[in-house]
């Protein structure tokens, strides 16, 4: 497909997901380069083999021979980039990135953007607790989901050239969603339960607990490790569908106390037996 | 130490707890016997070689002949079992449980027990998402903690017996706790963790997300599984305890909402810091 005239990949901000891109496509043979303003990162990258050039700063020449861009940054660095540099890209050039958020992302670039370019939005949902290039793995891809976001300007080739991304990155499974209902979504199932976690964790001192923690609370705060500059700016600009499933939940919660301090066996049973079919229905579905 | 005096040990409720104390214990060259209204199990238990001998109904002279018994029912069934059959006990006899909540329990069985007998409380701090005798297995005590729960009524010798249960049942971490310390530490490290669970997965009807869900949600909501029975007998053991952790709770995940509404970006790093603080001290421990 389209893949065969993209052999020249830029990624722009070589962090744990930036350099886990790098890997898997260096490996299958597109020549990779990066941009981040961080030189340990670029070396570190050289070094390993993971990229074959790098830089710290936007390189005319680089820009201009890249078939594909890809962002890996910060939302609000994303948009600033493009404002930027835009003018620096090859003609026709795809554009992706790999952005939490969509809604406050895509409309914006693609109001601005050239119209020989076209950006088309993708959120891999793959992760780790640490981050950098050193932490970079392309394995975190192979049980996990990519979700390509596009809008009424994508074109169908756009479309298919980012589906067929993910699956030469070695995602499980690729899906589409509209920029809203991919905001709704993630604030449902990894805002808000990071939410949960960093409340978990900061609601008490709970130091002398970590004698008794079984593997509850392990789980559920396993995700309170966070990077607080990029989590903060995913929750801020995901404000409004994060406000509504923390709502949603305060509600839910709130009744499974009043169930409780009114003694309502049953009424705990109940949420107790639904959420039991909810979850091995998840299972199911693994 | 005493254990050499208590050769003949009854099991009473023959479900995923007491099969694997049954396990550990038969291993050890112990004479282990169970009581279970359940057929199917212990017919399952004598047949896998779990148990010496098995009763669907008290039994006298079994229970005349047991040097120690080891309770693993529901809290209110113990209560009842111990009111109507502890005159059938041995003289001098040990007796302990495994019950996840301990005020409730420990002082109304102290109060009412013979004066030859002692009851000295435990809480083995492991567990399964299955239950029943079929799915027990010793090997989940390896990494756990098994907490004995005194009260000034044990004896040195009663808490040390308890304690020495505990190692050679093969707990990785053997502590002490006062019933009022266990509750409200059950209360948040167990009981808070499973209502946040279940409220997560009972909050929305989320079935057309099985597709999406990362690990962050799979991870906590694994606990959503969970025995309706049991749990809401437990929960509303330890009502004040645990909704005094359901209600710090809820003003932390609700200060969380605040400071994303107000958009303090400040505030939500500051939380984030301290709930990844605290978190890799818990990783420290692990």
């Amino acid at each position: 497909m389209e893949w065969i005239h993209k052999r020249t990949i830029m990624i722009v901000g070589l962090g744990l997901i930036g350099g886990s891109y790098a890997r898997a496509l260096r490996r299958l043979g597109y020549r990779v380069e990066a941009i981040d303003t961080n030189a340990d990162a670029i070396r570190y990258a050289l070094d390993h083999g993971i990229i074959d050039a790098g830089y710290t700063d936007v390189e005319a020449d680089a820009l201009g021979s890249a078939d594909a861009v890809i962002f890996a940054l910060y939302p609000g660095t994303l948009l600033r980039w493009i404002g930027e540099n835009q003018h620096l890209l090859k003609e026709g050039a795809m554009l992706t990135d790999v952005t939490g958020v969509k809604s406050c992302i895509v409309y914006d670039v693609q109001k601005m953007l050239r119209p020989d370019l076209e950006f088309i939005a993708a959120h891999p949902m793959a992760g780790r607790e640490v981050s950098g290039v050193e932490n970079s793995d392309d394995r975190i891809f192979r049980d996990a989901n990519y979700i390509v976001v596009p809008t009424e300007k994508n074109t169908e080739q756009g479309i298919l050239w980012c589906r067929e991304l993910g699956q030469i990155l070695g995602f499980a499974h690729i899906s589409e969603l509209t920029p809203e209902e991919h905001d709704d979504m993630i604030g449902f199932v990894s805002q808000l339960t990071h939410c949960i976690a960093i409340a978990l964790m900061t609601c008490s001192e709970n130091r002398h607990l970590a004698d008794y923690t079984g593997d509850s609370f392990r789980d559920l705060t396993r995700i309170a490790r966070i990077n607080d500059r990029m989590w903060s700016e995913l929750f801020l600009r995901n404000k409004e569908p994060l406000l509504r499933q923390m709502d949603t939940f305060l509600r839910e919660f709130k009744q499974l106390r009043d169930l409780l301090s009114e003694e309502d066996a049953q009424g705990l049973r109940e949420k107790m037996r639904l959420s039991t079919e909810r979850r091995g229905y998840f299972d199911k579905q693994a």
